[in-house]
């Protein structure tokens, strides 16, 4: 538990492996947790993690290398042999040991699978390959411990056992018919209390909720929390018993998304730790930004059609940013909260109705922004009563249309199986600046007469 | 599972419940997992859902109050008596009871207390209120099955079976020694192939992972998603078990701490849904609103501050919303790598080295975009070169600078222990806007002299 990583330890573990102190190496590492010497191997140039990949038993190294950031375990793996890989598979669960494989090229991956000696292993692996990472089939495993309706409490007990042996978690017991199709689950505290005499058919609960192996992960996702499910079985086209997806793989799931989509909302695209290289930093924010200064030149090309203006009204000129800044944070705000009521399932009712609600909202705020800029326009700024006016009316109009973007996009981006996350952080910010200066700039206009 | 709520389904229950045809409701409901009652019952209006309420038995209503939204409970929770209340209460696991309590007025608290039957339920949940209810204290239930490490495996399973009863999940056993302090635990899988004749301190593992009652939240679910558990026991002050929490409860507390960080970085403060009522949203979004304008009135005054520089050079006007809108990108980019780096606890080295790195990438990235701002600006806006040179230049200082405050603000906020996710959105983009646009004017004063 009081695990805790530091500059002292890195420097204490790379001593000990240049002097090639393998037992203490072993005496410290094997008293650790998997995940906490992966941390300490992210920390490591590849030849130290290397050495102790080798060093400790493919046991503990399978663990390990599931833990480690991808970026190290690609390196890592390009180190070791085929064979070497397939022994390390051979210990992982099915979903973990297909994960792994699903990096490795196509060359390798054939020789790794071709090296695993436990044929079942194997053609579990290869089954689970055929599956969409992000779909219930990528995240189940094959290990789950199920029964036949058929048998009895008694006669079934050393079969289970010897089932949960291979699993690391048990949760539930599935019941299956003569067919393998999933027919009910058997929880372990009604095992703990069930009278031994009893058939399972007597005792197991014939509502069982399951996904099939084309649910999206975030439906399985959805549903596991909303059910406070800690693993979920998951079928195939014909009812047959597949899998099981566990909780702590949702878990990862669920922020690994999360994650995800505050990046996308901030302009970043791509999955990116602090600590990526600066080319990936580049290539995932880079794009965005270009994005932006395209836009940019849209706003320049725009403003500059109302050169006319700067004779007599250039204070119009002052106010852009402004009406830009607040085109785009209300255009952020809407499609924030449309984005997260879409991943949440929770948005009712139809398109036109939920516009109507976000323009009136807008047309609130608006109201009271104006208000406010009216009186700071003058008070604060000491600009004339016509322009406080003219810029007033043109922040109504563009928070009405900024919202209205950010609500119209997200949705009909969703409509479309796109994913609506794209369409917060630049896009809208960059859309709703060029909306919003060019509604000014003719209400102004409009209003002045220029 | 194949339960979907819709339109026709709220229609029928309504009619159901106008015409008091309590048994075909009771059929229909009683077959329903509560979170898809709690559904219902959220579209439902007060009448109804009170109605629902006090037609189910306790046992399923409390589990269905837990599922709804909090507005809802509130409203419903009001329409019953405190000793209603107190029924309910019994019914639910004491984590769940002390955060319904807590939602109750003072004055209902206490009577709702004094009509809990269970005296030790009561104590229980008056124990977790004292807890902050982002700890895990606060997280944690006190239902638990634990054993003395002297007790022999025969001779504890009828007590284990006792204490099952009342717990939903048992996931581990906790090992306690005679002053109740944590020693260790005993997994169900370990006991389902363990010898019947053996002690418990013979059998149980001496490594357990526990957290502390004051644990904060994001720490617990730290610890919970990296070592993969699914609960995870809580100790006091002396060592003492007094709790655990369960992974159900940590991922509905990863999935609001993302969504208020995603709502955050949109500029919406509170955590709320996309159907709360309008003014619940004027609240969470007309303060950020009214920040960013307040903001647009000083970069108002520093572009007019440069005023003398139209005559000339007008076209640096044009400008200015796009300098905003790189400024604000890059700002928000950076803050959003350091708020999730800080969250993760991936954050490694000195603030220096990692405002070194932000910078050397900002950069990179300002000379790709300087360059193609020169091209643009020549040949897409038709400008003059010089005009070119001087927004380029401008543009690089500029996103160095939005860089800079991303990176530092989020850090120096987290050091004062302020959550960092305030720094994102409206906050850093109105910051840069200030800054990038007086940079911008300034510079271009040193270059063209005006």
């Amino acid at each position: 538990m009081q695990f805790q990583i530091s500059k002292e330890l890195i420097e204490k573990i790379e001593q000990l492996i240049e002097q090639q102190h393998n037992k203490d190496l072993l005496l410290y590492l094997n008293d650790l947790h998997h995940a906490d010497i992966a941390e300490i191997i992210d920390e490591l140039d590849l030849d130290d993690a290397t050495y102790i990949i080798k060093l400790l038993n493919s046991e503990k190294t399978a663990e390990v290398l599931m833990e480690l950031d991808e970026d190290n375990r690609e390196k890592v793996l390009s180190n070791l042999s085929a064979k070497e890989i397939a022994d390390e598979i051979e210990e992982m669960d099915t979903d973990d040991a297909a994960d792994i494989v699903a990096e490795l090229s196509e060359e390798i991956k054939d020789q790794v699978i071709a090296n695993i000696e436990d044929e079942e292993h194997a053609e579990n692996i290869v089954e689970l390959l055929r599956y969409d990472e992000d779909s219930a089939g990528g995240l189940m495993a094959k290990e789950l411990v199920k029964v036949n309706e058929n048998w009895s409490v008694t006669g079934c007990m050393s079969e289970m056992r010897e089932q949960a042996e291979n699993v690391t978690r048990v949760h539930s017991i599935y019941v299956v018919d003569n067919k393998q199709r999933l027919k009910g689950r058997l929880s372990l505290k009604d095992l703990l209390t069930a009278p031994s005499s009893a058939q399972i058919s007597d005792v197991y609960i014939k509502k069982v909720d399951y996904v099939k192996v084309n649910t999206p992960g975030e439906e399985v996702a959805r549903i596991m929390q909303k059910y406070d499910l800690e693993a979920i079985p998951v079928v195939n086209e014909t009812g047959k018993l597949v899998g099981r997806v566990t909780i702590d793989d949702i878990v990862d799931f669920i922020k690994e998304e999360a994650d995800k989509d505050y990046q996308m909302a901030a302009g970043i695209s791509e999955d990116i730790e602090a600590d990526a290289g600066i080319l990936d930093m580049v290539k995932a924010r880079l794009p965005w930004l270009i994005l932006a200064l395209l836009g940019g030149f849209v706003t320049v090309r725009i403003t500059g059609n109302f050169e006319d203006a700067m004779t007599k009204y250039g204070v119009l000129f002052f106010f852009t940013p402004l009406i830009a800044a607040m085109a785009g944070n209300v255009g952020v705000q809407s499609s924030a909260i449309m984005v997260q009521g879409i991943a949440n399932n929770t948005l009712r009712g139809s398109l036109i109705k939920r516009l109507l609600r976000e323009i009136g909202l807008s047309l609130l705020n608006g109201l009271i922004l104006a208000g406010i800029l009216l009186l700071g326009s003058h008070f604060l700024l000491g600009q004339a009563y016509i322009i406080g006016v003219t810029v007033a009316i043109s922040l109504i109009s563009v928070i009405i249309i900024a919202s209205t973007i950010g609500t119209v996009v997200p949705i009909t981006l969703h409509k479309y199986g796109i994913d609506p996350a794209l369409a917060t952080g630049p896009f809208i910010t960059t859309s709703n600046d060029i909306c919003g200066i060019l509604i000014y700039f003719t209400i102004a206009k409009f209003i002045l007469g220029f």
